[in-house]
């Protein structure tokens, strides 16, 4: 765990990079990383994310109020469930790419499976390609609490990825740091742009 | 409303962004901002949008005469018209992705439906995903009065978007201040790429 | 017409850019300008055209004979050729997008059409997207007598275009100077891309 | 051959150019050198390709084992192999693009037919289009000495490309140093977008 300073950092760079991917378009997304002193330095409301700065990011406490004045972004409560969830995670990145809202929408039921990719051994646990997981595609809602609690037991079931998507919006994914939420956020959306190439080579 | 420097910097940056996303090849494109002497900040005729400098933005009244000599885009009048339609409007983007022109060759009918996406609250005035809006199609035509007057209409009807796109042409945005316009035409040509990525995995 | 230094700048900078799109790969591409003591600059071979540095172009007569010991790229002489058939043509540009050649592959026919597109218009003297052209597709020839001898009829045609595909191999793209070559291959390339998407959405 | 000072900046400066065209998503990918005291220099374990530093590359023996204490990657396996089998090889890049996995994912049988693209003269030993190359796929395992003994007969018959895919996994390529050895995946990757292009055209 780290400080906001450091933090704060972070963010604006991880804003930057996701931005530069065509996965943060027009003020979409939000960015967070759990501090040493219980507290979370998120993105606050309405901003560019390839644009932040400092000023950009903000601190609430674990109920989701602004220890600063300013507006967290509306998603807020969705990454304190996930802290609250998962103990060990330390950093969550929600992004927005054409290719996994598309995936969202093609598909029926509610998950996609990835199997047998090299690149599944990026998410943390998975030491072989020869497995399959489920990427969970949870219904999108105006209330947080509901996409939390429709997600959250098949987040905990045994074999879980630390990722998943929201239909028609976009991907959530978290890690113990910023470095691994953004391996778990870039394998994920790799993987899906592999599915695609995949599909339209057949 | 602001004064010609601030938005001929604006214009020079936007043209930039543009470029860098393959939205405004070959000198296509204008970008427009309203001034808050009444008269307008536009695009000089014929210059490449992502390599504009300071002398290539100019000034135009709200007849489209020019007030320094120089000449502006063709489409000035497009421009000048959406001002005239929407007084709350304060910068007009018009971009061109080879995706938007695609859809709107592609579909039959004068209209492409956006239901369902989350990106939908990136739309001045839109609260919820849960709608579907119309991105409205117009013929192209040589006549800057033709297109306006087959669109506005469509434009002003209730629950209408501001953005439309000219068929085989590209795509007009606009909003408040320079900000909102660029995440009207961010957010539209997102959603657009996110319906190309779906019909991918159908 | 412009003198040697102005233009091996300029076909730095072009290597760059062409390169920054995807269409300049593995050292393939070749770039030239007309100089006004009648002689060319063009690119040496086997550099990569994304990272030339100003000893990377190199100086030829009309004959395509080095005036300065260096070595041209291979296809110097279709250059040439088309600086022989068109007199008023300044700049040349080839290029090689995995779009421009998977459709050269795809479509049967000696030529694509590209109609009512307002990009159309980016072309030099068309003036309306009221009009339907036609990419002329032309066989790869290890003898590049050969390719310019079967294309340079269509090339002089009534309506022809400044531009042509070659088979499993790239774009050629020509103006009067090289912001115009620029134009064409862009606004080419484009539409391509555009038709591309609107096969997909179909 | 080179000194590892010189081999390390390449390989930093490789990870930069490959994953700004996306092919080194999340700490995949591994690239290497070999010196000219007959040991090699390696990419580090587990670090984002895009972000190297000059500590992120170390030096290994023949055997694969350390010499400066530091970790390699899990692959270096297979980059001593192929030195092993290429005495003239100089540089291994191993690169993840979406469109070289989706062939592999998409394809039945044990390779891919690259014919006829002007793009095969960038491969060493090619000098003209009129040829078809096979791209060798070979099944993915967790036993590096299993994927080289499957693939190296293949890579030593007669009209080998130096290249081959993993499948699910990705792209090996090697050249004499590492401006071919780029050139070579360059080239690759470009025919399977191209290829991609074309059947999306079809």
């Amino acid at each position: 765990m780290i400080d906001f300073t450091t933090a704060r950092d972070q963010i604006v760079a991880v804003g930057r990079w996701l931005d530069g991917k065509g996965w943060a378009p027009a003020t979409s997304g939000n960015y967070s990383v759990r501090l040493d002193d219980h507290s979370f330095a998120v993105t606050v409301s309405g901003r560019h994310k390839g644009r932040l700065t400092p000023d950009d990011v903000m601190r609430v406490d674990a109920a989701g109020g602004s220890l600063d004045g300013k507006r967290p972004s509306a998603e807020t409560a969705l990454h304190l469930a996930l802290y609250h969830t998962f103990p060990e995670a330390g950093a969550v990145l929600h992004s927005h790419s054409p290719a996994a809202v598309g995936l969202s929408r093609a598909v029926a039921g509610d998950g996609y499976p990835l199997a047998g990719h090299e690149m599944l051994k990026a998410l943390p646990g998975i030491a072989t390609h020869e497995i399959s997981v489920t990427l969970p595609i949870v219904a999108n809602s105006q209330d947080m609490a509901v996409i939390h609690n429709a997600i959250a037991p098949r987040l905990l079931a045994p074999g879980a990825i630390p990722a998943y998507l929201i239909h028609s919006h976009g991907l959530y994914g978290w890690g113990r740091d910023m470095a691994e939420a953004e391996r778990v956020i870039e394998a994920v959306e790799w993987m899906i742009a592999a599915e695609l190439a995949e599909r339209s080579f057949r």
